[in-house]
């Protein structure tokens, strides 16, 4: 290939996801201290506009939540920055090793391990377990993170996929490998971009009839769920059966960061094996010191969750009074069905400049083709009027776009 | 495998690890804001000593300079500690925007993007190019970081390895593949734990006869080298010749995350393909405000520049003048080579708890078995006292443990 063909390639590719309709255009958004889900959305020419974020994974608005703010603050004006270094190579901090200790408890775990990311923390956990122990087999959620599948790739494990949610087809796939193999079931608690829930339970009997280890990625769900913030795990009363809790510290938690709960060896053994952990700078401590007072915020506060659950029922009712659709969600996450992706971009661009109301469109690869959506994360801070307008503009672009109302209310 | 045997399974994970003398032991900092290299280490029975950070990759201090506390403590203030969801939903931050725009006018590129780590933009970039170019093949140092290699098994491409800094073996391989096929040179300008620099120019005329896309990592050379911090690459006056340049923003310019610089329509491209950008939280926006702030400093400033030179000079002749090894380095990376896992450990132990200095121990997978080494990061704000106190340390250690010095000063 000559060296000028690769710009022409790159071009190409661009243009091909244009023609899809699938090209993401960002929305740079500048966030306003103590009015979330208020901010200014910074349009490509230089204007600002006033939205309502309604998309946003802060989903409790504890990124700027008074405590977590001062402590993250006193850090920064402390210790600096930055760590300095990986987690092995000066860049270990103390509060590192504090908010691991919070977080193992938070899941009444021996010890937890921190990432950058929660996309890492599932390459990386699931990577090196699967990778390490010898034969494994991997029996994954045909729902499950492009992290945790991420993470599968790394392992170079073999791997069997089941419907989703689905305990028979698990059943049946975990029946067809040799009893002798290792076994690893990966799942998610709340799936983010249906919100429904997984038979954690049902999931862990077969774990023990079937001698598999338990992966369970709750992102969406830690700090949300369960009397402590410890997810659906901890709300359903199944913590000490799962061995391996993947979380976020990015989404209710307020801040940045993934994170792996277990046994003390697991975890260990984690810590000692996985590259994406150990050749990678070590979390900023203020993220850290910020991580750690929302943590312990919502290991006693109901409030932010009470509040949430109210703020979501109360649209989930809007909806289906207004006769908009939405996906049969069990949680928080609220999705609206458009089915294409050309018009999903466009209820999107419309509620954005016409309404102020900021969601993104939900397209491949994120989601199937064919099952486009808006997702819409009320939370605490959204307020009934909000709710109410959100509604009304929804209605009117439903009805521009035409797009399917399933009954009119009166 | 019954469930039980897991558990096992990772504790003999672990004493293997113990039993070879590579189990990591990660040495707990409090940083301390105005005083780098100087810090407290917290050990694990919760004792406190104060001690001189030496393998810091925070190479200039610069996560601690007021301009960058500063500045990241504003926008903690004012928009709070996490980003909110993934660069495309609601995640995106106008400094984030901002921040793009100063790394890529750095490079002299079109565009560059956001990572959370440098590890990841090497994995998601090198993983995007390589895995849809079609048929693509990747020409990789045989000493490339740990990430690249990843990025490369992301991309499933087919990989040939070239002997370290070889530009007749490069070539070698160039050759022997069609000429058709699209090809990624991925390279380092310095090499983390060696020291050394790579022929870049030398490389780009290989890459201009073989068509080949060049990719380099330049983590330990941004901030550091050429006018205005932009690398090695600026150093010697090539960067318009280097297709993808990737950097960190978290040695020198004493933050978190790393980046990718290059086209316009090349970054687009790896913004929309690649999974691990796509599905990730974005960056903190304190932490980009932080790094805006370290990268425009020093654009215009050499006095932290030159300073690091100055004291890595220092060193390397104080250690020539004491008899102590070095490996050959032509950077401020000082690698000084023990050989061996345990000795190194126990070095390492030694200057920590008898003399307040802390340089960790370098072992496999970091670098190969038999070339373990401690490896010492002078900086500006390692003063000439430091510096002696170091080198007659290292001395005291070396004859304690019988290890070789090459000859003694008078």
């Amino acid at each position: 290939m000559r060296r000028d063909e690769y710009e022409a390639f790159f071009k190409d590719g661009i243009s091909s996801l244009q023609n899809e309709g699938r090209y993401r255009v960002f929305a740079a958004l500048e966030r306003l201290t103590g009015q979330h889900p208020r901010a200014v959305w910074h349009g490509p020419d230089g204007t600002k506009k006033d939205i309502i974020n309604w998309c946003s994974n802060d989903y409790l608005g504890m990124s700027q939540h008074p405590s977590v703010v001062k402590a993250a603050e006193e850090t920064l004006k402390n210790e600096g920055a930055g760590a300095g270094g990986t987690r092995n190579i000066a860049g270990c901090n103390h509060l590192h090793v504090e908010l691991e200790a919070e977080l193992a408890d938070l899941h009444e775990k021996e010890a937890s391990l921190l990432f950058t990311s929660g996309y890492v923390a599932n390459e990386a956990a699931l990577g090196a377990v699967a990778g390490m122990l010898p034969n494994a087999v991997i029996f994954s959620d045909a729902l499950n993170h492009a992290s945790m599948i991420a993470g599968i790739r790394t392992s170079g494990a073999e791997k069997h996929i089941f419907r989703h949610n689905d305990i028979a087809d698990l059943k049946r796939l975990l029946q067809s490998v040799d009893p002798t193999r290792p076994k690893i079931i990966a799942f998610e608690s709340i799936y983010s971009m249906e919100g429904d829930i997984a038979p954690i339970s049902a999931i862990c009997d077969l774990a023990d009839e079937y001698g598999a280890l338990t992966y369970l990625d709750e992102v969406h769900a830690v700090g949300m769920y369960g009397e402590r913030g410890g997810g659906i795990a901890e709300h359903v009363g199944v913590m000490d059966r799962v061995d391996l809790i993947e979380g976020t510290l990015a989404k209710a938690f307020g801040v940045l960061g993934g994170y792996v709960a277990g046994s003390e060896a697991a975890i260990d053994f984690i810590r000692s094996h996985a590259a994406s952990f150990i050749f990678t700078t070590a979390p900023a401590p203020a993220l850290a010191a910020g991580a750690l007072a929302a943590v312990r915020h919502l290991k006693s506060s109901q409030q932010e969750r009470s509040a949430q659950q109210r703020q979501v029922q109360l649209m989930k009712n809007k909806l289906r009074s207004a006769g908009l659709p939405q996906l049969p969600s069990a949680s928080h996450i609220v999705p609206i069905p458009v089915g294409d992706p050309k018009l999903c971009k466009q209820a999107s661009d419309i509620l954005l400049k016409e309404y102020g109301i900021y969601v993104q469109p939900i397209n491949y690869p994120t989601v199937p083709r064919g099952t486009e959506r808006l997702r819409f994360t009320p939370g605490p801070n959204h307020d009934d009027r909000m709710i109410e307008e959100a509604v009304q503009a929804l209605t009117e672009v439903w009805l521009r776009l035409g797009l399917s109302i399933i009954h009119r209310a009166a």
